[in-house]
């Protein structure tokens, strides 16, 4: 076999901090350079020293209400029985908010508290004090007063306050340069057309977007191909250019891994390999005195590697984002050998928070888009246990999460499109849905996972559809059943049906590929095969199970299969042929407790709208004479 | 008198929005334009239509482990004792991670798993199964599938992930333009020499910088003079080159504030006061099919009005921050008329979270530079009592307040630079400190609201500093002392000491200003003035209370008072003269429990350390040969 890289002995993530940040300390690599920034320029911007009051503010002793000022001494004597008189000019000088108030002037009444005699004469019937409604000179800021101090990110407010302490311009520390140089034989740029085997590449992208978020200047380098001279002259140029490095991938062991050895042929690898999960294979490295780091090709490893190491880099300061106490959704098995990053949904359920672990391969991107948290499993640790409290770093903010509807259960494209009508139409108020099939979906409602639980079980006795199973696992008095969508189910061909497949038992002689045990589309299948006598042993495929109607659609549209059962609207969306089976009733089971949360309400209006129906129509396979009426179990 | 504005009947927050929104909504005019923006430009845009997927991801079959791929049938048979021999371009393919698998390899196996014969021959000993260690087509992204909702703030990992699934463009909310338009006779701008009187424009700048980081594009004009004609001329073009245009201030009540006539006589006028504080002279109006809004000149006011009625029209969507359970360190009185909003300074101590009330007044744009978060106090609420609950809405992650080490009680310079050097050289550690005179911090050391508390009390028999006091609100056995820092304490007089005061007692002679009951400054005052036999009486302007050294540098540098009693430092940086009256003890008093806290550790760090004591010796005034000492009371 060709020749594999092989780790350093890889080390823990305190551990490859702490080396790493060490060796760029002894280096002085980081001491950043810092540059003057005009005050109304400086938002976002992070302080590199304290920052002084240069003047007062309020520059002078000032009105602090619209109204008259006064000597306090001349008012001592009023009262309604003796209202003191004063002249315009001689006693008292009309004052708005703000104006300056001089000597032998020393107090403020309010226009209310005044009693017009004629445009030149007043009375007034009660003593004011002195200093009375003024703002003292200094009362807001003091010279010499700190207003911000070192490693400080700029708000609007600052900006604000720092223009009103007399500074017009402040020292802040230089955005640093970043080469991002994506490498690899089979990445190409997105505006290619690609085929099998390419891989579009989009971590360079969204490292740049991470290098700007964190205060930076992101330059993203074209592809560079696997070739060891040509990797090492645009690390060169990159180093010439940049105050920071990152390679992107080729971090790995793979037989055309050469970043680690051009690393140390140029400089100094500090660490490579980290043990952590998804990131394992980090490379953190010193080149001509400036930070070189590998970053993994998984999106994912090379988010969490960014965040660890990266970040600290380019914002001078640790990013602490919020963590909250969540109960894990079900067992999580980790390896004593990493920290294992695992993304999770967050759901706030009964006032308990629910954590629910996504998709935990490094490959999967839109885990993290989909994440609302990151659940942290140490080192030395073999899990969590389902019912566990866990801490959950938020990737959103926790008041989003609780206007969050939670929905688990089974998939539908629809769910997609509620989804966004919600987000569109109300302030704030989202839909979390989780698919796992229509019978983990009453299991979580069980555990008070959710709050809806989409569902289409078939009782094989009775025809009839969700009440029975419901009726099963929760007894009666305590769930509805909120009525959904009636959905055309049917086998999926490719286009054209070149199989000539005409029936259920038309796919024994085809590949097939079915849906989990639990999901209402195998419920219904199983329950066709019985009805026909069919052995499921002899369907090729039987035992490959896909969690969504979609990804059965795109193993169809694939040479891996021929045939899977799902609904229309996921066939039609990938351009397949459509063999109707059967209608079925997709509907939402709910405690009927939570039927008043005003989410749910919102959610049964979204779902009667006609925005949902006209948009299900276009789809097609769907009816809704029902929707939206609640029967109680 | 001259003529004043008289609002329109106030509304309640909600009214206001209520109103506003619906007059905008009739109007189309919250209908925001569109544009398409390439996805790698994308960074922090707001989608404004669901994006679906118009790749799989991955595009293949791929491998998802470095190894080699197999038809995995010719393995069943494979065991230790039977292994299986496979010839290399025939029964098996070397393999990265991300590879295509094409038919009729089905599976791949871990390079680990793989034992070699020679360069073209393997064996194995264990099966492997169909699909194993292979990324089906489409596991991360189907295509078809939503990607982003509308009104979705775009990040980095959507980035990556919109790329994947073959999106190149997308289209977002155009950002609005916001014209700004400072105005007002007493108004300068900051380049210019501030003289009495004059107000220097911050308000435009932070509301620019409000305006950029909501997502839109702040246009500020130059200053107009509080001039009908002037004013009005601006806002006409304000409105031809922006969506949207803020007239700040002049919507309030005084005698020159034109700008709800002048709305007025443009269009309509739709709110004209809001019954919240600050924040009450709002305007909200529209004109030629666009919203003006008229915010008020106090910088808080601003500040919260710009948030509940710009920034909703600028995001497309409500913005959700924090909220947590806060015990109220002292009784806020509030108005039934009002919706109040107080910034408050946020503190763990003993894992609960204290909400300390910093300035009320509107005019206090420091306060919101220091507020942790605001307190919202209901409009028909009387206010809250101390030790209450409230919520409180955080400006600042709650992690970060979890890392701040709580100081209340006496004001010293020296406690901006420890929080300086702490900020600086801790991550993430900061000190956040309230000064509320020795007294009141060992009164909220008591209440359980702070963690430190410095102190300078001298006991009036013993001549010692500090332990009486806390032997006798404390008891013995629970608080110990830190030692800090030697103070020459004093008499601040106008520079050259013009009134020629030597001592206490000419003080009788000169308009004095004091500090308030329970700093130390004071007993230690009172202190004197007993032992001299002097009656502060006879002392003009003893009831003229101020709470830091500063605020009585400051005052002493002005007009209105002639000296005061504080710190060298303090002096020294107003330039004031400064008699020498003692030195004196400034210590940290704290519970003995918390000496082990690590925050606690750094601080005491700081004050031992000599770069808190260089810059110490450059003020001048403070001597440390015990510092750092614990005294167990």
């Amino acid at each position: 076999m060709a020749k594999r890289n092989l780790y350093l002995k890889t080390v823990s993530v305190e551990e490859a901090y702490e080396k790493y940040y060490t060796a760029l300390k002894d280096k002085n690599i980081l001491d950043k350079k810092t540059e003057e920034v005009r005050t109304v320029d400086a938002l976002s911007r992070i302080t590199s020293e304290a920052i002084y009051a240069k003047c007062n503010s309020p520059l002078f002793n000032a009105a602090a209400m619209d109204g008259i000022c006064v000597d306090s001494k001349k008012t001592k004597n009023a009262s309604e029985e003796n209202p003191v008189v004063l002249k315009l000019g001689v006693d008292y000088k009309i004052v708005d908010t703000g104006d300056a108030i001089k000597p032998p002037f020393d107090a403020v009444i309010m226009a209310e508290d005044v009693i017009e005699i004629d445009d030149e004469t007043i009375k007034i019937i009660a003593p004011v004090s002195g200093w009375e409604n003024i703002r003292p000179i200094g009362e807001d800021i003091v010279v010499g007063e700190m207003i911000l101090e070192s490693n400080h990110a700029i708000k609007p407010i600052d900006i604000g306050a720092l223009i009103a302490g007399g500074i017009s311009k402040i020292k802040c520390y230089k955005k640093s340069t970043v080469g991002i140089i994506p490498t690899g034989d089979e990445i190409i740029d997105m505006k290619d057309d690609p085929k099998e085997g390419d891989i579009i590449d989009s971590n360079s992208y969204m490292i740049k977007a991470l290098v700007d978020e964190s205060y930076g200047i992101g330059n993203r380098y074209n592809i560079v191909k696997d070739n060891y001279d040509d990797i090492k002259k645009r690390i060169l140029e990159s180093l010439n250019d940049n105050d920071i490095t990152i390679v992107n991938a080729g971090s790995s062991a793979g037989t055309e891994d050469y970043t680690v050895h051009i690393l140390r042929e140029l400089g100094d690898v500090i660490v490579h390999g980290v043990s952590m999960k998804p990131g394992k294979p980090v490379i953190l490295a010193i080149v001509n005195g400036k930070p070189v780091i590998g970053l993994p090709g998984y999106p994912l490893s090379a988010y969490l590697a960014f965040d660890l190491f990266v970040r600290p880099l380019l914002m001078k300061e640790k990013i602490y984002s919020e963590e909250i106490d969540a109960i894990t959704s079900k067992r999580l098995v980790s390896s004593l050998k990493y920290r294992e990053y695992v993304r999770v949904k967050v759901g706030k359920v009964d006032d308990k928070y629910i954590a629910a672990p996504l998709n935990r391969g490094a490959a999967s991107q839109m885990s993290m888009v989909r994440a609302d948290g990151i659940l942290v499993i140490p080192q030395n640790s073999e899990g969590v246990e389902a019912s566990e409290n866990s801490k959950v770093k938020l990737l959103k903010n926790k008041s989003k999460l609780d206007n969050t509807l939670v929905s688990i259960g089974s998939h539908d494209i629809l769910m997609d499109i509620v989804s966004d009508i919600m987000a569109k139409n109300y302030d704030g108020v989202t839909l979390s849905s989780t698919h796992v099939g229509s019978m983990g979906g009453l299991l979580a409602l069980k555990r008070g996972e959710t709050i809806i639980a989409p569902t289409h079980l078939l009782d094989e006795n009775t025809g009839v559809y969700n009440v029975a199973i419901i009726e099963e696992i929760f007894g009666k008095g305590k769930i509805s059943l909120i009525k959904g969508f009636n959905r055309i189910q049917g086998i999926m061909v490719k286009k054209g049906n070149p199989l000539n497949i005409k029936s259920i038992e038309d796919l024994t002689k085809c590949k097939f590929v079915n849906r989990q045990r639990g999901a209402g589309t195998r419920v219904l299948f199983d329950y066709k095969l019985k009805t026909l006598g069919i052995d499921p042993n002899l369907i090729d495929g039987y035992d490959k199970e896909l969690s969504t109607h979609m990804a059965v659609a795109a193993s169809v549209a694939s040479p891996y299969a021929d045939a899977g059962m799902g609904v229309k609207s996921a066939a039609d969306s990938m351009g397949l042929d459509f063999i109707e089976v059967g209608v079925e009733e997709y509907d939402f089971a709910i405690k009927t407790d939570n039927l008043d949360d005003d989410k749910v309400k919102k959610f049964i209006g979204v779902i009667k709208g006609q925005e949902l129906h006209d948009k299900l129509d276009k789809l097609g396979g769907y009816g809704f004479d029902k929707v939206g009426e609640i029967i109680n179990i």
